[in-house]
């Protein structure tokens, strides 16, 4: 009998903000599996520490900060077939995810390399969007409101356009790409209405106007911008 | 000195889904909120009972299931000041919530009635969003794509417009909306790639194909459309 795969999300970055689900597993867990990102100390790693039971067995996979797909999907390739020798084996594999694994979580690189093999569960988890909205004490929707979550990275000229026809827009992966955001988001007369929050709620949190933001973000940051959300009052 | 206001978010049903601040602030509570809709149990009240402290005191709102502004409005005034009353005696009170409050909760009521007054906390919570897509076994983005969260109330043409112009594709609130929705997605040639969720993570959860998906949506239904996310092989 093959163990069973867990992609067990982990909230955005306090230990306390995981699942009871999550907490379970993690703790009774022999084998864990995450990513480290270009050989730093793996994230997901330093939000799950804390649970782990003495003698885990620790599956790491060493991810290339690159935006070429071959090294990563290389990286994904070792990982998935060392993962899936413990499943054959018949030892359950808990991998570690932070925010939520299927909202642009690494978890899916996995997914897709072994849901067609084995058992596979996914354990939803806090994401960074509503954990940052809850900092900026910034309601995100509500009634019949949209929302649309945009990745930083994306050209100037998509971002002003999908967010001049957006209601609430979450920016997710500002890093360095906050000058271009930033001068979008102003030049729409919408730089009042917008926050950055940074490393929610972890050690070092920021949430400030978006004109008062740092020049350089870090990778953990986004902005929160909502058009006159209506307080029902 | 007053008592803190905390909008705790319980997730989508599942009590196991909560999350570790959530069970210990529910756990710890001498007086706990929350809205009852249109006479009905509480569903935020049935996720979090089992935590509940022996003696309690519960503060229920009832709220009417209305499109109208008015009736709704005076029930979170109404509840609101039985809020700050226990607040002023230097009470915490513990306000439950489905899912994460500021996506879509009602906790942003009490919040816009109570923050100038009162120290509030917002504890963040696994969305229903998240939750349907782990039970669907659907990631919802990766990379640079986008995703766009719709309310199914919103008119048809709206719909369509943002349909067809969104990557990824979450839509809130089905229910009787779920014919105009279906034949909104079919008319654009996306009905292969959606599926439909009823009651994630909880007895009688429903996972099908938008196609399967029953005549009659209860409220508690989503739908997710993903347009050919790249598994990155
Ligand atoms: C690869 S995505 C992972 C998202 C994660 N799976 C989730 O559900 O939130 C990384 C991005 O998430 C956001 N993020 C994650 N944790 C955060 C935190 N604690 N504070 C602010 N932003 C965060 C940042 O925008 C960051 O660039
Ligand atoms: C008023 S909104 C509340 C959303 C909640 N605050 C959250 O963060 O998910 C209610 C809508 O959420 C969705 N929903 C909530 N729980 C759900 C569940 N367990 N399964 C499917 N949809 C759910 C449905 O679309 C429902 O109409």
């Amino acid at each position: 009998m093959s163990g069973v795969l867990y992609g067990v999300g982990l909230g955005p970055g306090d230990p306390e903000l995981m699942t009871l689900r999550a907490h379970r597993l993690i703790s009774g867990a022999t084998v864990v599996a995450y990513p480290a990102l270009a050989g730093a100390e793996s994230f997901a790693r330093s939000i799950a520490a804390g649970a782990f039971a003495p003698g885990v067995r620790e599956i790491v996979m060493d991810v290339p900060m690159t935006t070429e797909r071959g090294p990563a999907q290389v990286a994904y390739d070792v990982g998935a077939e060392e993962i899936a020798g413990a499943l054959e084996a018949g030892e359950d594999v808990v991998c570690l995810c932070e925010g939520d694994p299927f909202f642009y979580g690494s978890f899916m690189y996995l997914f897709a390399r072994l849901s067609g093999r084995f058992e596979v569960e996914v354990v939803p988890g806090v994401t960074s969007v509503t954990a940052c909205a809850a900092r900026a004490g910034m309601p995100l929707a509500a009634r019949n409101e949209r929302v649309t979550v945009l990745p930083g990275p994306l050209p100037e000229e998509e971002l002003r356009a999908r967010i001049e026809g957006a209601e609430s827009v979450v920016i997710m992966k500002v890093g360095r790409h906050l000058p271009k955001i930033r001068g979008v988001i102003e030049s729409l007369g919408y730089g009042g209405q917008a926050v950055y929050v940074e490393r929610a709620s972890l050690p070092g949190e920021v949430v400030c106007p978006l004109a008062e933001a740092p020049e350089k973000a870090p990778y953990f940051s986004m902005i929160l911008l909502t058009k006159g959300a209506d307080p029902w009052l």
